[in-house]
């Protein structure tokens, strides 16, 4: 079996792995730290465990236009000591193989597609409710790229009349992820969700901003299945509550069998914390085919 | 050169066309009556004008799902006798010739994109603002289909905190197209947009609503040019207040070259009312390609 590499290159961690398919046969993790530290020791864990192709599924922004000149840098990111870091390169010429990269959220996205929850499926939106919000979205197979790659977090919605928080995001307030995201709700009800008890009124709150989310996302990709991660999302509850507001939103607008059945349309992933390895397979299986032809 | 034919099924008028890239050889247009009668009329056009190929941009909903069993015909829609009107099969068999298919606000995208304002870029968007508000996105040179094509025009926006009016969509409301289509428009303001001068307040609010559709979309889609069209933007003005109010809600968060210049960005339809037959026309080509292999 050919062995692929995949890094998943976050803002908090690094993962590196060895496998193929859904299977995972090496696996470390370790804090992203300053750049040179940080790809030196991604670097050589691959060096020590051979790989015939990579795939990276980096935070972002990153530029993902092949004919650009800053091709596969992170361009402006917020974060200290990584704006303009090429991500791509020093693995390519170190390891002298063929090297493809995406976003985090498209990697999570191929990999739930490929091998977990999307699977058999073309048009598929991964979404993840973490400290932030960010999605993924696959159109006949391919993830949707465009001009940039926005991420869907700051898409606006209309507010809860009841809710008076203003939104912590620092461009627009109280856009989706000002209002929804894990910080949001932190500071909204000063502590974070894990210490809220399941009967807290932030949940059904939570899950009607998240609804109208996905509502905006659906009426506009239209994708067969909506898989749902992060660390918000580990509150089994609330996927039961999203999929009550979806309908009453939708309010059967969209009429399409699939939606009869939410359960099976709006879903947890099914690969865990191997979603994004796993998607980086995926890319590194394209950068391979795409080498030799 | 190979003469292709067009046929722009909309809910008003029907449009008969026979041509190749965006030249418009023949054309006719006639009211939407029954589809028994208006399919005859227009296979009588094209039975008289002589095609080698025929792409049909149809209003919906549409299934355009080939495996589907109604794969080819008019769904759910509200219009009176249309319902289960198979729109591909009557030309396909009684012409002899290859056809393809898809939404009216597809094949206008496909127009823009081929020979239009979209020409040269891979992602695009196409928004029309009429009675009703819909869409039509590119990815990667392709529509962008899913489960179904919802069309963009129900999702939810903020409501400006001046905006009394209730929404006039039967379904949601105050959606974008409860909000802000031409009807909206009409019921809100007691008279149609025609009829209301430049300095109207509607307009401001008309262009507020529009904005943050159009962010919403831009957000998820992350086209490389939006192109705005429809009766209700023959108001030049009204791109200009769009483009403002686009930019202060956008906030900076966006980084592209492209976003800079907004004049470049959020455009009028080049084609005009051509765009849903040229669409039409590179949906035959399609079709030409298909069946040649």
């Amino acid at each position: 079996m050919i062995r692929l590499g995949g890094l998943e290159a976050g803002g908090t961690k690094f993962v590196c792995a060895v496998g193929n398919g859904a299977t995972v046969q090496q696996r470390v993790s370790f804090p992203t730290r300053k750049p040179e530290e940080t790809l030196a020791e991604a670097l050589a864990f691959f060096k020590h465990h051979p790989v015939q192709a990579l795939g990276i599924a980096c935070f972002g922004p990153v530029d993902l236009n092949p004919s650009s000149p800053t091709f596969g840098r992170i361009t402006a990111t917020p974060k200290p000591h990584w704006q303009n870091t090429d991500i791509v390169q020093p693995f390519a010429q170190a390891l002298g193989i063929p090297v493809h990269f995406d976003t985090d959220v498209n990697g999570a996205a191929l990999g739930e597609w490929a091998w977990g929850a999307g699977r058999g499926l073309n048009d598929v939106l991964y979404l993840t409710v973490g400290t932030g919000i960010g999605g993924g979205a696959l159109s006949g197979g391919r993830p949707i790229h465009g001009l940039i790659h926005p991420e869907m977090g700051h898409i606006r919605v209309p507010r809860d009349p009841s809710d008076c928080f203003a939104g912590c995001c620092p461009f627009h307030g109280d856009c989706l992820e000002g209002l929804a995201s894990g910080a949001a709700i932190h500071q909204r009800w000063g502590r974070a969700g894990e210490k809220l008890e399941d009967s807290h009124p932030a949940w059904r709150l939570e899950a009607r901003y998240l609804a109208l989310g996905l509502v905006n996302l659906v009426m506009t990709l239209s994708p067969q299945r909506v898989i749902l991660g992060g660390g918000v999302m580990r509150r089994p509850p609330l996927y039961t509550l999203i999929r009550q507001e979806f309908k009453m939103l939708v309010n059967d607008y969209l009429q399409a069998n699939q939606l009869k059945d939410l359960e099976s349309y709006i879903v947890a992933p099914a690969l865990g914390e191997n979603a994004g390895v796993v998607g980086a397979f995926v890319l590194a299986q394209q950068a391979l085919e795409a080498a030799t032809g």
